[in-house]
């Protein structure tokens, strides 16, 4: 006889919307893959009124979400409201307190929160599930904790938030301005009416966290993940890109650097040997390297209401057959704390662009700062006569530390022949 | 307290040793992630005496590898020999019998045989773990059975076969025909010997009936895949391929046509929007199609001792947690039996091929077979004068059913104006 596992649902937008239409689209497979019928019983949402497109009869309505930690007929909590605080984390924290498994597509939720979370989960023997948190519907989580778990990992990266890589496919293909494309984002969905979670790189380091905290076996921390956004690129970086043979992206890029482990996202310029330079529009691609597995990529739809549950489902067959690993991978208990920042640093190569004045001089005044933090060129383009004497210039620099880079241009916004201060991004070689 | 999961290694080849290697350099991780020691407690290959660069102290050597299935200091066997019968056979069904785990990376004696294996593994509760069986390192079996299992997969194909891929890619960037560089993919390892099992696509269908079974739900039965290989594809196929903005690929293709499931491998013409098209040398990616998460793409090596081995590693820590699905994703029991085929047939656009005499109107008899077969032409190539008054033409034709246009093929090859036989060769659209 097959049992019952029933789900109380919190947040009913696209995503919750689409779970509950494949929970009933693809009942007979899932109860086969699940080994137990895996039904909707309880819903909870802002608005009760509101037509989804979805047949809600049978199920009971919680107008306080937080109730479907406690909530009789309920055996799996699935979060779909989001945010790090509030509602969200009192319903997860107190599912799992409750002994109740939960399943999230909460990123901002876990990366602030993970630790304890992950601890609660533990003392209670239950899964914290979030296979739908990152990189939306790209089985990228089970893949790290389970399918690659044989490896020492080095380095895990990729593009992790799909509206900025719209926006930058479409700054490339259209030669349009950040605002302009937007705007356009916002108009097709595909960015929300305040953007800064997306377009300031803080999504995709949510996301990080968590790829990090799993690939490193530490314990998340958000706080200590740098962030840039895509908000200062301008159409012409994109250009001079293509011209040095490279695509702008935004990345996430975890790594162990000598003894500890850097994590950080930066608009980046991808070599086209690179697999995730040709990832346009909103998809997500995450690049695994593993000792032994060497390097892995995995690309898909990093968003939308049908990939994520998608991800959300499978999460939930997991926990209906009994088949789950700690929140992190390894036991709570065993993660490390982040280690301070060792003697090692971040390195590569750089792209810098400026505009300076337009006279004797200048270039070599700019190639002696490079030369005196012992920085070399590889390539400095400047072309043609530009209109009213100032001259863009772009260099790309060999390999050299992230922090002599920086000085130098620090330096170099100070001299009198800089009209705009230098533009940095770095390059992502494989 | 940790437990001791026991080991018992048939076949020490590249991937074994890789595997011993492995299981002793990331000991404490493993450990963490399986919550258990993984340890390999006993052996078995053919040459006792050769150097394999590891250590094999405290580990029981048995002469025959079937011995592992009932030795008493064994929990699980992992089985890396080959082969879909004789020893290797005989060792996984007796271990199976004997309620102990079995990992493989035996992809002929799971196509061949793994409907039974799959009953055996169910009956007596236990594993049977084929992660390296398909694709190398990449854990896409993991991400068929679990990490996709929300989804109605419509179609799953990929590269399978990193030999042929390699040959295929050095064909394109050199120019050199098939034989040659056969010849130097067997110089450098990554061809065999006797090359048939590769090139003939046999390995590639395999995998194929292997990935098909889980994704649709069914029986594996490798007697239904349709198999071509690459042996009879000329410099000229590619020549031609890249001048339509195609690569030439050899692909599994598994998908729901109608009421039924068609597999086949082929070569295929690959359109430069499809990401496979970009997947060059030794390298797998296999691209799943399902009804809420869309296109996801896996990547990565295909093979090798490091990749095969991280993918052993990750079943063994699946089975060290107890953390394993049935065999094919659900009951062997709810396996459907595969349907013969309905009405519905593949279709699609079609290259072909061929060499005729240099005199008026072959081309408007050629056209005029297609023209009565109900076939369209999109593109026709003939070009300059050819030496020895023969001109090679190739045809591109629009979407048709593929019955369609072996029978026009048939009805060419029986003209005079035929110098050599048509070549045909399938495009796969997106």
């Amino acid at each position: 006889m097959t049992g019952t596992v029933r789900i109380g649902v919190a947040g009913l937008g696209t995503v919750g919307a689409s779970l509950i239409e494949l929970l009933a689209r693809h009942e007979t497979t899932i109860t086969a893959r699940a080994g137990q019928r895996l039904v909707v019983t309880a819903v909870s949402a802002r608005d009760r009124s509101r037509d989804r497109g979805i047949d809600l009869s049978g199920m009971t309505w919680f107008d306080d979400a937080r109730d479907l930690a406690t909530a009789g007929n309920v055996d799996v909590v699935v979060e779909l409201m989001g945010g790090s605080e509030g509602p969200a984390r009192d319903l997860v924290t107190n599912a799992l307190k409750n002994g109740r498994p939960v399943v999230t597509a909460n990123k901002a939720l876990l990366a602030e929160h993970g630790n304890e979370l992950g601890v609660l989960a533990e003392e209670h023997g239950v899964a914290l599930g979030y296979e739908a948190a990152v990189a939306g519907g790209i089985p990228i989580i089970k893949a790290l904790k389970e399918g690659l778990a044989g490896n020492d990992i080095q380095r895990v990266y990729g593009i992790l938030n799909g509206t900025c890589n719209f926006i930058l496919s479409e700054m490339r293909s259209t030669g349009r301005d950040f605002a302009d494309v937007l705007a356009e984002a916002q108009a097709l969905g595909y960015a929300e009416a305040d953007p800064t979670f997306d377009v300031e790189g803080i999504d995709a380091a949510h996301k990080l966290a968590l790829l990090s905290a799993i690939a490193f076996g530490q314990q998340v921390d958000f706080s200590r993940v740098t962030v840039e956004g895509i908000s200062t690129i301008s159409p012409i970086d994109i250009a001079y890109a293509d011209e040095f043979g490279f695509r702008l992206k935004l990345l996430g890029v975890a790594e162990r650097i000598g003894d500890t482990v850097t994590e950080r996202v930066h608009p980046f310029l991808v070599s086209l040997d690179d697999p995730i330079s040709k990832v346009e529009g909103v998809n997500n691609a995450v690049v695994v390297e593993g000792d032994f597995v060497g390097r892995t990529v995995l690309e898909g739809p990093g968003a939308g209401g049908g990939a994520t549950a998608s991800a959300v489902a499978s999460d939930l067959i997991d926990v209906a057959t009994g088949r789950f690993s700690p929140v992190f991978g390894i036991p709570a208990s065993a993660l490390r704390a982040r280690q301070d920042g060792g003697s090692d640093e971040p390195h590569g190569r750089f792209y810098i662009s400026l505009k300076v004045e337009d006279r004797p001089g200048v270039i070599a005044d700019l190639a002696a700062v490079l030369r005196d933090h012992a920085i070399s060129i590889e390539s400095l383009l400047q072309r043609g006569k530009p209109e009213g004497g100032t001259a863009p210039i772009v260099v790309i620099c060999h390999d050299a530390p992230e922090s002599r880079v920086l000085a130098a241009l620090k330096q170099i916004e100070g001299m009198d022949c800089i009209l705009q201060n230098p533009h940095m991004i770095r390059i992502k070689d494989l």
